[in-house]
């Protein structure tokens, strides 16, 4: 994997090398990341780009600066693996940003040059940040039946006390050594994790039990996606019964449209959403826990009707519930019916009756 | 410490029914927990709670609502440490949402009533959150040479991968098997702690490493004052240099307004700030990284001179730099001068030559 992604570094260089050699205007192709290229793939349910492309030059007043930007990004990361170490994409702006000799002009001024690089790389070499050896902020615990081995360590998530393993930014190194579950369970909120950690839901269920803390971070995503892509495990998303909850799901399942260049290999797209829906409120007696929706929820619920993979029949039933009712819930509400109730009651029948959304 | 705050507890309800059997108006006693009573203690370093007291009363217009939630929270923790499960205050505050019956009066409303009943019963017990088995949200994460005892696991937290111990919000309950380090480095930035973890910083340098990810939760600053009290251990802060890292280090350090009646357990006064200094700048030849301090930087660093603990000759020198200079920098800047940099030439000489600030 890591001669790949060297290979491929190495391969724009010298294809750049070529183009001085014959005296040509040394370029790179970047396919474009705007809206008008953002397709929505129905066959493999992924946002993905289309094939639009742009062409950066090197003579060319216009270009001459990101280009050289992108060389100093390229050959910066080439030094990273080389060295096997990993920086973040902070680091690497810092490590950059100088001036250049003789000239006032600064190789880069400020981090919002250099993150794009990045994405361009991503794009026009088919690899991802990660790959690169560009930390991303870390996010997300897990637990379960698994045994990992990462620099070295072996890592039983079984074992880890109330604590659980922290998921590191780049997930792609660790390997696998023993996987005992039935199907990945993620939460959106560190609470509700702890709550099923502490009643050993992942035990008793046999499942892998994450924690998103919110959002989840690309370290998180990828996690999912390699456990149900090597381990064919299902995947169930929890989140709180919204616009931000579903759109978390819709994120895990399908990817974003800022990364809509990686869906490939950050979605997951045969994932399924286990709750909280609106209908859960009444079916399970939390209407004392209902919170009014503010017109914030509302519009962002609207626009969700509209995602592709929001226009199943179930989903459009649930949104428009949300809409026209006006409330919404989270994942604490279970707790009126008493604290085990999400673990021993709530989450038990949805699988046993497979209550899932698509 | 299980059955003493369950004693505490029981204890505070013998004595309102003590008042009932007398015939007195039941009432409760709480400190005062605003600013006109919150003091900064020069003998222990510490911002902490003076004697004023306010009583709560069961037969008083004003009193008798939150006289009711005050026990039934009191009522709710007691069953938690009865079943030993842990709730968030989420959790609680659904959980104890309901409608007196015959009436249209709901017990708690909206969660802001029930949270400050849990402070007012911190208080008025002498006991914490964690204690109470109410979690707070997790972040933080750690390794070293150390192996704890947590829920019957053994935890290695020298055997974590590149991904560390997510702390968890209550280490009241774990317990400590080996500690074997020199001191503990606190770092305010996730990605400060992948870079020197990835360096083997702690393995090296024999320390215990803990990686915040901004301001510290309870949880991780519960844990650094658990090192430094039990194991004696000095700790080293290391933050951004601006009045917002500097903030996190004093909060480490002394505690903050808002839990100031938990500061002797939740501080560590004997915490020194390593770095960065705006001097470290200048030092270190890091000038190409510095930001332009925004007003709201300058602002901020002008409040933290008359904070007690930053009246020290060495603080009011470095932030009337900052405030003269109008610059800050960030932990990354250090990334300039080589992605080791930080581990293998910035800390060791800082830890050689003991240039802390106090």
């Amino acid at each position: 994997m890591k001669s790949k992604v060297n290979n491929k570094l190495k391969g724009l260089g010298s294809e750049i090398e070529e183009q001085i050699d014959k005296k040509l205007n040394p370029n790179i192709s970047i396919p474009i990341r705007t809206l008008s290229n953002i397709i929505y793939d129905k066959s493999t349910g992924q946002l993905t780009l289309g094939d639009k492309v742009s062409k950066r030059y090197f003579f060319n007043v216009a270009h001459a600066k990101k280009f050289m930007q992108t060389m100093m990004v390229a050959s910066f990361c080439n030094d990273l693996i080389g060295q096997n170490i990993h920086a973040s994409i902070r680091d690497m702006f810092y490590n950059l940003k100088r001036t250049l000799p003789e000239t006032s002009e600064n190789t880069f001024d400020v981090q919002s040059e250099s993150d794009p690089i990045i994405i361009d790389l991503e794009v026009a070499l088919d690899i991802f940040r990660e790959q690169l050896h560009l930390t991303t902020d870390r996010k997300g615990i897990v637990a379960g039946n698994v045994i990992i081995k990462d620099r070295g360590d072996s890592i039983d998530w079984s074992k880890l006390g109330s604590g659980g393993w922290s998921i590191p930014s780049t997930v792609e190194e660790i390997e696998f050594s023993k996987v005992n579950a039935d199907f990945v369970l993620v939460v959106e909120k560190n609470a509700g994790f702890e709550r099923l950690h502490e009643d050993k839901f992942w035990q008793k269920h046999n499942c892998i039990l994450i924690g998103t803390g919110g959002q989840p971070s690309r370290g998180t995503r990828l996690l999912i996606q390699r456990l149900n892509r090597e381990y064919k495990l299902p995947v169930y998303v929890f989140t709180d019964s919204d616009a931000y909850g579903w759109y978390i799901y819709s994120v895990i399942k399908s990817g974003s449209m800022s990364l809509a260049h990686i869906s490939d290999r950050i979605a997951t797209p045969s994932a399924k959403f286990i709750g909280l829906t609106i209908s859960d409120i009444f079916e399970y007696e939390l209407k004392k826990c209902i919170i009014k929706a503010r017109e914030l929820d509302i519009k962002r619920a609207k626009e969700l009707l509209n995602y592709e993979w929001f226009k199943r029949p179930e989903w459009q039933k649930e949104i428009n519930l949300m809409i026209k009712k006006g409330i919404k819930a989270e994942i604490e509400a279970l707790s009126h019916r008493g604290l085990k109730f999400m673990s021993e009651t709530y989450l038990p029948e949805k699988l046993k009756k497979k209550a899932f959304l698509p």
